[in-house]
């Protein structure tokens, strides 16, 4: 079939965006307002943009928008991102809920609050890996209810479990990350298979 | 450990990045350039970014940049992103080398160019999802040599295999798309679970 997006509803149009751009990676995202209220909340409109400087992208405001991260991003300029393996994947699910700006995710969830390094929201210290990034600009894709704004960040700081790590090459099994597919969907990272670069 | 990306190579902190950023759908992209020259490049530092309307970004230049597809992008502001299934994972990689500005990728991959339908650089024939999208913006993240440019497109439109897709969903099974880890792997999006989003 061929769709122009332009004669369907943006529900479905998000139907075919999330079914397509399959699997996705998540960004478990905490900020924290200018009051020292934490927020976590996940998103998968996320990936790595560049490594130097090391960047990051990510949208929040697709679909039952979270709010709070966006405010806090755009209060203070900081962020966390914090990788999402399965042991934390029903904690971070939790948090996809829709909380109130008073509410924290770090109770409800269960998760542990870390210090970060050099920046002010905390990391979630069940998290095998941590990127606290500064904010370099917010670009606002769209002003409509189901919009987005892409915020890109640089990281300023890694945070890496020990025992994942040889020489910065993460092991994947020991990572056991999980991604975003459509719907209800999530995906372990476990099925893998190698195809060596050409030439 | 606790990383300072200052502090250490950019080519490690793409280990990190690269490692840790996990699962990456694939934008397999063709593009066209002004003298008719058909490109093809997969580009894993992708994903949506909004549905409404329907945008996608990727960002072409991070290690052994195809930089072919940027200069075609910028040239006339069209690409189609062709989504990568099991089926078209090894003719993708064949198309991951590096071709001069005068070489075919879909000759050297065997792969089929198929006419758009409302932008000038042919669809993938094989691939189940194309999305033929035309230029927002570029934004560039950085001007070093490992660096990048993050490329906003908006959809115009969608072609979607008839047999993977129920009233706009799409079945993830029937898709078989591909995602991209660190180094050389690969991963398939069979291993799935579903999390019901709470309240």
């Amino acid at each position: 079939m061929i769709v122009d997006p332009d004669s369907i509803p943006a529900a479905d149009v998000y139907k075919l965006l999330s079914g397509s751009v399959v699997p996705r990676p998540i960004a478990f995202v905490s900020t924290i307002s200018d009051d020292g209220v934490p927020n976590l909340a996940p998103f998968s409109f996320f990936n790595a943009v560049c490594a130097d400087p090391p960047t990051v992208s990510f949208c929040p405001g697709v679909r039952n928008p979270p709010k709070d991260t966006l405010a806090n991003v755009r209060a203070n300029g900081e962020f966390v991102v914090n990788i999402v393996s399965d042991h934390i994947a029903e904690q971070m699910n939790v948090c996809a809920a829709e909380f109130g700006p008073e509410e924290s995710e770090f109770e409800a969830s269960g998760l542990t609050a870390a210090p970060s390094e050099v920046v002010r929201p905390p990391r979630v210290a069940q998290s095998r890996v941590n990127m606290e990034c500064r904010l370099i600009q917010i670009i606002e894709v769209s002003k409509k209810p189901v919009g987005a704004s892409l915020v890109l960040g640089e990281v300023v700081r890694f945070h890496v479990d020990d025992a994942i790590v040889d020489e910065f090459k993460i092991d994947p099994d020991k990572l056991d990350a999980v991604g975003r597919m459509g719907g209800r969907e999530y995906i372990h990272t476990r099925e893998r298979f190698q195809m060596r670069r050409p030439r």
